[in-house]
């Protein structure tokens, strides 16, 4: 619209000039050009990109291509109350980057969908971009487009990202069979204690410098292994841990139609989560299985090709434990002081 | 989680006996399975599929790939009061089309992203899918993965598309200069009029077979035309109006750093439209302008190539109407009767 020719620069001066402006005090393209400063600059392989109908790529030869598409919303996967903007916008694009992980693949960009009720403040948008565009360029990822619109509602941070692989490479949760040795990547239940201490927080000031907060806050894709456990071939199965290990290892039990047995006492269970849910009456062992948001990788090995794990181990940036193994009946079961129960279930977002 | 092996059936069973079960009563999984049943089968080309972690597809050799995202967002894009959910679909996946179509594209694949309110109906989730999937099937495209997420708040339904275009072929927002011709395919003020209807009817029970009324539940992506425009470079810029006819001149004026003059008189307003417009004292032109999801194509043409424009008529499945032409000025104008005044602006979500 002619009245907003050059708006992109109007936004700017209405946020140094208001710091408590609303994204509703802008037009639609005055908040993309808003959005559009803030992203990494794109590398030539864009032929079009942001502004356009839609975005033109080459793609890149002789790969495949591995596509995901996950969607944050306020009030299910985060809670403003306690969330900055800039760990909503890097956890809206580092969940969607597990995935490649989880697959072998590596990122090479991503589409932003973005529905913004209209009391969000502006500054809080730029941050929230602040933060997603930290990711992005950290990991190589260009931003190559993107949809706005307002809701009225809970704001909803939807990404599409696009990997590559090379064929033969992927990674998938199918392939993992009974005897198949169980692998978890880092740590669980950081993240789990860390929302827990943000909670309390509400009314207690927890220190958000505590490792668990920040592992929570700032979940980070283990990209370098997966594509590590691809090159090499040292995974027979593998997934991200998003809604909790139990979860996941119910899912690739699931997709194999085998079961599992999780040694309880193996489990890498991150040392200041152990301390907090101790602390609080909680079986440690059990809050780390059902806390989500952990964001490693489940790994099935064949114990035969346990040396191809060790050298992803070796040239990985992460610590791999053995958790357990691949049964052949279907249930799945964690084993803790000699006494065997049924895995509990994960989190689900609906029933 | 072992309770929900063979869960899609368990889906499927819950509506038959319960018309009125929510998508609450299922698991995430089961929903992806009674999502997943209803889509088309997948090509070859597609790897990895529904159910991992990411989707892995082979690309197309000497193509570039077209990216477009787009939210439509209930109390925004659509009322539930009176949208067949069927036609929620069909939108969500023909508005992302309609990108692909203004950019020269044919479509390959989608993903699917879904924010579902917990009270929404199974039977409500499973029109719409059959909805999508129409479209899906008839422009032969793939749906190769999605994300399922419960949101407190409006529906949204977020669709990612991919499509491809030869090197050359492809068409942008940018490339008009003063002196070309406009043309808008199609017709305009059916969708707006429909809309109006629907509302009306909320009363008093308006005709949903009247064409109006279809054409703003139904919009119909120009794909074809879009593909026969990029082929022979008739189009030196090209975009489509979702907005309105108003706002996409504004944003091609823009985009070029120029004006333009819309022909009051030239615009191919729907009959039924104008008769609706009409009876109601509203100045059809003006209505029509404004009026948004009218999904047709805006282009921009040189005079020396009109002859390219009537090839892609002749082979087209959609007419074509000069409707006014690039000036030099900044200027947006409409002139009707004699007189010219600013063209109003277009429907903006935010400001």
């Amino acid at each position: 619209m002619p009245s907003e020719a050059g708006g992109g620069d109007r936004g700017a001066c209405v946020s140094s000039l208001e710091p408590l402006a609303r994204v509703s005090d802008l037009s639609e393209r005055e908040l993309i050009g808003r959005i559009h400063r803030r992203l990494p600059a794109s590398p030539d392989w864009v032929v079009v990109g942001i502004g356009d109908d839609a975005a033109v790529v080459e793609t890149e030869r002789n790969r495949l291509e591995v596509l995901s598409v996950d969607a944050i919303v306020e009030g299910v996967h985060f809670d403003r109350a306690f969330t900055p903007p800039s760990a909503i916008g890097h956890r809206a694009l580092a969940v969607n980057l597990s995935d490649l992980a989880a697959m072998g693949a590596a990122p090479r960009l991503a589409l932003l969908s973005l529905a913004l009720p209209a009391t969000l403040l502006l500054a809080e948008l730029d941050d929230m971009i602040v933060g997603l565009a930290a990711v992005a360029a950290r990991f190589r990822l260009a931003i190559v487009g993107g949809n706005l619109t307002r809701i009225d509602g809970p704001l909803v941070v939807d990404v599409t990202v696009i990997g590559t692989v090379k064929r033969r490479q992927s990674l998938t949760r199918a392939g993992a069979r009974p005897g198949d040795d169980l692998y978890i990547s880092g740590s669980i239940g950081a993240a789990a204690a860390g929302l827990q201490m943000l909670r309390a927080g509400a009314e207690a000031k927890e220190d958000v410098s505590d490792p668990c907060i920040q592992r929570y806050l700032y979940p980070e894709p283990r990209l370098r292994l997966g594509a590590l456990l691809g090159r090499n071939r040292a995974a027979t199965a593998c997934m991200d841990v998003s809604d909790g290990l139990a979860d996941a290892v119910h899912q690739l039990a699931d997709a194999n139609e085998i079961g599992a047995t999780i040694e309880g006492s193996a489990l890498p269970i991150e040392e200041g989560a152990r301390r907090w849910f101790e602390l609080r009456g909680q079986d440690a062992v059990n809050a780390s299985l059902i806390g989500g948001d952990d964001y490693e990788l489940l790994i099935a090995v064949r114990p035969r090709l346990r040396g191809r794990l060790e050298a992803a181990r070796r040239h990985g940036d992460v610590p791999l434990t053995r958790i357990g193994s691949c049964t052949a009946g279907r249930s799945v079961v964690v084993r803790q002081d000699g006494v065997s129960r049924i895995m509990p279930p994960g989190y689900s977002h609906f029933r």
